[in-house]
């Protein structure tokens, strides 16, 4: 079996995946910050997860994969600025291997998600996964295997301008997809004291207010931008969007598909594209980061199968109920 | 050995290439308007290639590759809306076949021209070949493979917007890249009379002309634009500008990387990125097109090999002189 672990700035989402991708087990843990609280946390949920087995780590798990945010090197399993987890550069994969005795790789959460809701959803062909959570980004499967880019650099979507002269974002830049699609997009264009101010915008939308009205189309066209440069550049069949404004679920696929149905009205040519029936909503409760992480470094894992979820146990900390043994499709 | 055909709106580029991919020889045939005239001068440019080496098609030849410009169905053979061709559709591939007795693929002009040129210039890794032509389109190709698309859509990056409320695009959109970066764009930018308006345009910047080094900024700008949604998204190490605004060479290409150049010093992320030593210059003797068309659909026949170019012979309707043969690197 193999874990996937997606490591977040609050908790460790863990899943335990057999050999033909059905999801044994799941636990979550919460996340330490700085490198030797992550590691630490990192061990943790892999003995969480391996527990419901009853073996030891090092009999049940032939490899684990670690999704996280910040930049990967995934050749030598190091990531570096994973800002939200007060880490600047830690050797991920050999310090996690050295105290589990399994081996680690390590991946973008981004990317790994991407690879693991092309499997949770059934996808095929080729898809992208557009995260609007802190920042923007993509993750891109294409004919079913992660495309990372030489660098890694694929899918930073996020960091393309649309709105010359627009807000600067992190990156410098200004007017870039991320300073108009990302949750902090939506706090900075309506502030709010509102625990989900997004889900506050499309509330205040939908009773009429003109501004929201306004800030909502605006979100949702920069969504949909991401969309039509994803299409227009590696064309992919499907794009899941994910991310914490994704939680807004349906609400949200609606205003972006409105939007592009919008544009295929003035542009025969985008219309044939059939971009509006390319969008999906990542289900929240998926653990797709981290099936997605078990996942990577795998190159023929996931060939003609597919993965299944299994609920989180109501003991998020501790091994989680072992989802029902589906024979691979 | 192969054929490749560059199908344009003035004439046919076709070289005959061994199994070594080197070059045996190299024709150019006029062509003809309508789709019986554009299989028919299809046909005496495959005759023609072949008469340097004293054999029938059949006999020398293994496959044929036609790229040509236009939406085209690679699996079907056909291709659509040809504009400057007077071919709304055409079964190529069939109709060539049966004129010619040997298997005919057949692939959009832009896409075989980036296979060809990653292997004329002996790329390695990923690369993009961004197309200013009338329009603008890049061909995408991962790890030495062309990258098409579900539909064959990948590519279309000329119709990614970067102006709002500009000039309408022939897609029905406004301010496309190809609204700026094409030699329709310069044509409008810059109206005159002269055989290439761009030359004319970057002589009077360089002459001190306030309004031309305006006009050659925007064109720079969108150039540069559309390299930065290809690294942004899939993340290609090289991209290669062709087309008519190419002839412009190596000026072209220092007014695109200056830009670049300034993006990189307001952001550090961009300048992290080294977009302007990613830009190359497609050489306008190599036979990017037919090259790459002879290697569409087979897959394998390009694994680890290089390709030369052969000059052109003098009665460029004639078949041109055989390359030195080169073994493969």
């Amino acid at each position: 079996m193999r874990i996937g672990l997606d490591i977040g700035g609050t908790k460790i989402d863990a899943v335990l995946l057999r050999d033909d991708l059905t999801i044994a087990s799941r636990v979550r843990v919460p996340t330490g910050k700085g490198p030797r609280a992550v590691v630490a946390s990192a061990e943790r949920a892999v003995h969480d997860v391996v527990a419901s087995t009853g073996g030891s780590v090092a009999s049940v798990v032939a490899s684990i994969g670690a999704g996280i945010p910040g930049m990967v090197d995934a050749e030598r399993g190091r990531v570096r600025h994973a800002v939200n987890l007060d880490v600047t550069d830690l050797a991920l994969a050999d310090e996690l291997s050295a105290r589990v005795g399994v081996p680690v790789h390590v991946e973008n959460d981004v990317k790994a998600a991407s690879l693991g809701a092309y499997h949770l959803l059934s996808l095929t062909g080729s898809a992208a996964l557009l995260n609007l959570g802190t920042g923007v980004a993509a993750g891109i499967v294409l004919d079913g295997r992660l495309w990372r880019g030489p660098g890694g650099g694929a899918g930073e979507v996020g960091h393309i301008p649309i709105e010359p002269g627009g807000a600067i974002c992190g990156c410098g830049q200004r007017g870039c997809i991320e300073t108009l699609a990302s949750g902090s997009a939506v706090a900075r264009l309506w502030p709010s004291h509102a625990e989900h101010p997004a889900v506050e915008l499309f509330d205040a939308a939908d009773a009429g207010d003109e501004r929201a009205r306004t800030v909502r189309r605006t979100v949702a066209q920069a969504v949909a931008s991401g969309i039509r440069v994803l299409a227009l550049t590696v064309d992919v069949e499907t794009v899941v969007l994910a991310g914490g404004l994704s939680h807004l679920g349906d609400r949200l696929r609606r205003s972006v598909t409105e939007v592009l149905e919008d544009w295929g009205d003035e542009s025969a040519f985008l219309a044939s594209l059939s971009l509006p029936s390319r969008v999906r909503m990542l289900p929240p409760e998926l653990a797709a980061a981290a099936v997605g992480a078990a996942l990577v470094g795998i190159p023929d894992a996931t060939e003609g199968r597919q993965v299944r979820a299994a609920p989180v146990g109501d003991d998020a900390t501790r091994a989680s109920v072992g989802a029902p043994v589906d024979a691979p499709r």
